[in-house]
């Protein structure tokens, strides 16, 4: 059992600045949930989460077209806090984001109704809804750029090297699928860059993962 | 000569929570600016503006690439309050927009300094701001899902339909290079997809306009 009480002290720095009963409002709006990797958390028409705390694990948020391209937003790791899956209490956000595990992951969920209750009495806690969601903007903003500015070539050769250096391994478990959704592109093309890759030495496929041959050629690449 | 005070009372729903001081403080800081259509507001790497609030005309945000290809954001019009030129006061923004004048526009600048100020002890005010980044963060979220889910005629046509509607007018003052911003596409890509819409009648093409002659076939389109 995870010691939830820690963990709400820790991520939220009002924590000390609200009251005991809008503490005890939090915790017990508090659930631990876990998700195996490629599960759906949350689809643009299911109910409005709260806020989540990602513990372990990894999160991907994106949104679909009607014919249901995906456009990654941002990615949620552990020790991240998402709130726009809150958008139901945070008037400002019109949109809906859909999430999935792209990683076995552990989550604190902090419910919509306690986050909300707490929040409409405490300024502290709007605001600091509202810096997180100004750092997604960031994010997203930082993946449109890299959209408009870079070659598909380029783009994959950057998304190797930070899972490389997020992961810290050589071999990365990631399929040719993920990388596209990764990168608002279709699987055919990442397929066809990636054997091109391949061809010059850089990478080595496998089934369900990719293994770094040359870091220096990859990083030359970028 | 504007009525600074009158405007700042109106726009800003803490102007009665703050002190008189803090008041002065941002009328003091607070210019009127003009700038005709097509005049550069601030480029990416020009000094954080503070807050701007949109008096009359149009402003375009965006961002750039390095080969000077440019991704509209938002729009500013009359009545609005543009946030995000003030980020050097708002620690989670980290990029840095571009503004052009998309129409002759008249401003109400207030400066970072006094707004920073008046924010640093007020958390009403970065309540504010951070509100206003949201609704932005929407923005370019639904322009995000245009992109990738329309086509380049739907686009335009939905441009088109939306713009005849602002202006109240058949007769659009825009240029293809324009649309072509505000889409995220290139020029070429626009006017001939234009070409193909007077083709059909839709349209008709003048140097700088574009009027709508059927206004239920563009509709059809969207």
């Amino acid at each position: 059992m995870i010691e939830k009480k820690g963990i709400l002290a820790k991520i939220f720095p009002f924590w000390e600045k609200i009251s005991e009963d809008d503490r005890s409002e939090l915790l017990q709006g508090t659930f631990e949930k876990k998700f195996k990797k490629g599960d759906p958390v949350k689809s643009s028409n299911s109910a409005c989460l709260g806020a989540m705390y990602c513990i372990s694990g990894r999160l991907r948020a994106y949104i679909s077209s009607d014919d249901g391209k995906e456009v990654t937003l941002y990615y949620v790791n552990s020790g991240d806090i998402c709130i726009l899956t809150a958008n139901c209490v945070i008037p400002p956000i019109s949109f809906e984001i859909e999430i999935e595990a792209e990683e076995d992951t552990i989550l604190l969920q902090i419910a919509p109704t306690a986050f909300g209750k707490v929040q409409s009495h405490n300024v502290e806690v709007e605001n600091f809804a509202l810096r997180i969601i100004a750092e997604r903007f960031s994010d997203v903003i930082w993946s449109l750029e890299q959209f408009h500015s870079f070659s598909i070539p380029q783009r994959i050769a950057m998304y190797l090297y930070d899972e490389m250096n997020r992961t810290k391994s050589m071999i990365l478990s990631v399929t040719h699928e993920q990388i596209a959704k990764a990168l608002a592109s279709a699987r055919e093309v990442i397929s066809r860059q990636l054997k091109d890759f391949e061809e010059d030495g850089i990478v080595e496929l496998g089934r369900g993962k990719i293994e770094i041959m040359d870091k220096d050629a990859l990083k030359k690449l970028i």
